[in-house]
């Protein structure tokens, strides 16, 4: 795949060893120029060691270029997987010519082996040899664990007459869940604004995205997303309008990748949207929604394309928060399929039938109490899953 | 099988076709005489028509038959479901020749169909007419839906001099996580004891027992325990010391059916206990236990006989109460696998690879933070759980 990232930046990836099987699992983004720098991290109280590190470096708001590998999390390393963070970032940092502290650092893999550092020092020299405007398929591949494809989306934008350009690169596949950045996700502008900016923009960007979509309900120790602008385009985003016309933009690369990352969730067949309307609150909407898209028993049941709506209605039972048991109406795609807490047939069941054989819908829930909206991306659960998490280290 | 259930009580289960295979799906407890009564609902806010029956019911303290059925939830009925839980009882009673208000209803299987009320009612004086002393084994495989073995236990105890009897009769399986009662469960003894006092017994049973089992984290809506004493034996329980010697063979009871449930959880080749131990608190020991006994990654890494600690460690960091990171101690069983969060190498991994090819082991997680402790049983997550739930109604 030939395909530009953006204006300023170059990007690599490699196999240095790290994965059993000479994959890619070694990448690396590097702007030309120090670019502005937003990051939003995993809240597990458990946090890997370059999670650790670069909460600390991204205080300045700078950075010139994020090591990212795949293979080994760094993660319950103790002080030894600090040491081997910081010198990574120093290794590339030397050979970049750049200031060790503008390098950030992202790890995915197993929990609680420490990093070859060997094989990582072996590697760095041929990472930076490798270093391309185009090189962005290569960075997707380098950051994949058990992705079954690299995801990359690109989008233009307008500001105030000049264009601009976002690329954002993700990974994914198991240990997600909508508590936060929830995966490896690297974004890359040529805007110019300030770190703050930046940050108040990532973070409503990934409210509305990454945090809305569960693949099996755990929570990584290493999850990352960093957002870089290296001023390049002279799109300046500053203002209310230029901070509404980016975020429209910014929005859509993360919806995009977040849809994305579940449709190739661990062992998914399937896209489900589970939307949740008329609750009593926004919170209440997002507690259902979650609920709903975690129960184990109704993601086996999309698996079996099986319309099994009590499995919905319990979940949304079990949920924790106030719900009148009587006047619930489920939907699969446009397919009534309850009506106040009661099925609404065989006629209604053979239709949604045939949505659940699509590989994309979603499933609606109305509350009738109150405005509370709010909808999440989840998967199916199969067979594969299992399969792929009986054996991940073997 | 032959066996004596407990003085004064008689039991029956026969095949009333509202299973597809012809198998018992129709069963009846029988007390010779009105019985005090207590009970455990499940929390969920979607309630089946027999929970919402007894739970009206049980108020008067007093019960003299259960009628319990399977292949059928009686859930999300409407005012049919209602209706067809008092028409169920009322039948009952009348063939017992009891009042209808004595009698209670449980139900178990799919959720959202009417229960067939023509089978039902074909079946009663055939199920009245099976009631038999030694009638348990039949009860306890009629409430049984995907479990694969049905769960008895009886334990004699002795109080003041007098003999008493407590017997158990459970089914799981499916939907089953510690919030509350989990499934169904009858128990009946011999003793004599004020509704009180059976409730405050039956409570305290509970929350050791059932309400420290997960299967798959999804809570049923139609979960029920009831205890029945007939106070045929004569042995009274009512000072403190009466309380304390029912209530250690009640947990016994409670506590045996529970593991038993766990290990017959879908797809379940493991029963595993996760013990926390040196929480801030006992709430925040349990909301961990919870949370690392329901982690899809590590009931599958459990499947997989892999010792992966890392998802053990994430499991611990997402379950949203405050925990050291760098202090934890991890055992499979007697093997210190991890130590201050860090592995203790391949020696350890070696044999703790070894515990987890066992059928039972437990894992301890040690904070070393404060006095708080908690455990819960949870089974491994398989191949089967997927396979058993994607085509349950088929």
């Amino acid at each position: 795949m030939e395909m530009k990232s953006c204006p300023g930046y170059q990007m690599a990836g490699i196999a240095a060893g790290l994965k059993k099987n000479n994959a890619k699992d070694l990448g690396l983004i590097y702007s030309e120029v120090e670019a502005s720098v937003a990051g939003v991290f995993t809240r597990n109280k458990i946090q890997a060691a370059p999670v650790l590190l670069d909460k600390e470096r991204i205080k300045s708001g700078v950075c010139q270029a994020i090591v990212a590998n795949s293979g080994n999390a760094n993660c319950c390393t103790g002080e030894k997987g600090i040491q081997d963070a910081l010198h990574t970032a120093r290794l590339a940092a030397s050979g970049l010519g750049i200031s060790e502290d503008r390098v950030l650092v992202a790890s995915t893999g197993v929990i609680g082996e420490a990093l070859p550092m060997d094989k990582v020092e072996g590697a760095i020299p041929d990472l930076i040899g490798a270093l391309d405007p185009n090189g962005v398929a290569d960075f997707a591949e380098a950051i994949m664990t058990t992705d079954t494809v690299p995801k990359i989306v690109s989008r233009h934008g307008e500001l105030d007459g000049v264009l601009f350009t976002i690329t954002g690169v993700a990974k994914g596949a198991g240990m997600i869940q909508p508590d936060m950045a929830t995966l490896l996700c690297f974004v890359i502008t040529d805007i110019k604004a300030k770190p703050d900016k930046l940050k108040e923009m990532l973070r409503a960007a990934t409210d509305n995205s990454l945090n809305r979509i569960t693949i099996d309900g755990d929570t990584s120790t290493n999850d990352t997303v960093l957002l870089m602008a290296n001023g390049i385009s002279e799109a300046l985003v500053n203002d209310a309008d230029q901070t509404a016309t980016f975020q429209a933009v910014l929005d859509d690369v993360l919806i995009t990748l977040a849809k994305q990352l579940v449709k190739d969730g661990e062992g998914a067949t399937k896209l489900v949207e589970i939307v949740v309307k008329g609750a009593s609150s926004y919170d209440d909407a997002q507690q259902i929604a979650n609920t709903v898209a975690n129960s184990n028993l109704l993601k086996t049941a999309f698996f079996g394309e099986d319309a099994n709506w009590g499995r919905i209605l319990m979940a949304v039972g079990r949920a924790g928060v106030p719900v009148d048991p009587d006047t619930i109406d489920v939907y699969f795609d446009d397919v009534l399929m309850v009506q106040n807490s009661v099925g609404c047939g065989k006629a209604a069941e053979n239709k949604a039938t045939q949505v659940l054989k699509k590989s994309e819908f979603n499933v609606t829930i109305d509350l009738k109490m109150g405005n509370g909206n709010a909808s999440v991306f989840t998967c199916d659960f199969s067979v594969d899953y299992v399969k792929i998490n009986a054996d991940y280290r073997s």
